[in-house]
């Protein structure tokens, strides 16, 4: 005793997103034939179609982007420095500060080899490629502070230190707002190692 | 600064589902188009499609079904008795034990009157002209314990005991393998109440 055919499909097709396991992709299926409307279930499906046409990376930063170079890579008036992140999400996170002016870099991954993850596999001899030639003194890596961010920025270092380039990295310590007795240890040691005047 | 219009509109359409917030369907849609492969981006979207001309309610029980009357309703081999349960997991849950040979019939809901919902809105008036018309003695009212569930088994109690049939509901109790230290009071009072001589 099974789902009818094109819903057990249905169960299979959700599974494929990380975080959604058997029982997950069941309820969602369910919820598609038993809750929603007809209108919203359509336009998931052409809303799937689209995407894959229609977004591709950016051939100049790798970030997404419905054309060719994105928004970012073609406005001139970004100052000569690129701050390296992991994912497109990061790069829309920053300019909600309004603060950081220059270009961008996403790797989309960073080096894990536990992960299988190599330098190669990530956008990175590309960053190499621009700093050449758009003539960047300043590199920003802008990752988390994990393993496999930590080795993927030591990485850049690594290769960039050749160059004419100044190296950096974006501050760590205490979120805003958060209570200090929660803070795990590292960030407290991250958080004493920016100590600033004030 | 946003996503690329059609990005924004997949994490739209994503958090239709209960459970998916703008974070998840942010996740989703990014896994779409970062991560995952056109086919299976592709058989996700023609799923959805599918499922919602295929799959319908049984005419007669109200389990989700790609024909007219499901499989179990068009078994004449069942006994003459009905299983009332929530929704279709719960048939095929019950199925799976291979122990009850009855008939089933699925509310799709149950009364709630703070979440709006009255005995009007699921599936129960066919349950009661069922009972009548199909010669039903035996209504098991399979329902969760919680208050909704609670609720709908003493509804159907009520309308039912004019009828000449007896109601029964399933066993609460200790489920197996749980542990006795951590069981709710609630649940060890309802296996109380189920002690049974060995």
């Amino acid at each position: 005793m099974k789902f009818p055919d094109s819903l057990e499909k249905l169960i299979e097709s959700f599974t494929m997103y990380p975080g959604i396991g058997p029982k997950t992709a069941e309820r969602l299926a369910l919820h598609t034939v038993t809750k929603a409307s007809k209108e919203k279930v359509f336009a998931l499906s052409d809303n799937l179609r689209k995407v894959v046409s229609e977004i591709k990376k950016c051939q100049v930063c790798g970030s997404i982007t419905d054309l060719d170079v994105c928004l970012i890579c073609s406005d001139e008036d970004r100052e000569n420095k690129i701050m390296v992140v992991d994912n497109s999400k990061d790069v829309i996170a920053f300019e909600k500060t309004n603060i950081y002016k220059g270009k961008y870099h996403v790797l989309n991954g960073l080096i894990s080899p536990l992960g299988g993850v190599g330098p190669e596999d990530i956008n990175l001899s590309s960053l190499f490629k621009r700093v050449k030639e758009e003539n960047i003194t300043e590199v920003i890596a802008a990752l988390p502070s994990d393993i496999a961010g930590e080795m993927t920025t030591l990485y850049i270092k690594k290769i960039l230190e050749k160059e004419d380039c100044t190296i950096y990295r974006i501050g760590y310590g205490l979120p805003v707002g958060a209570d200090i007795e929660y803070a795990d240890e590292i960030t407290l040691r991250k958080a004493l190692e920016g100590i600033k005047e004030m």
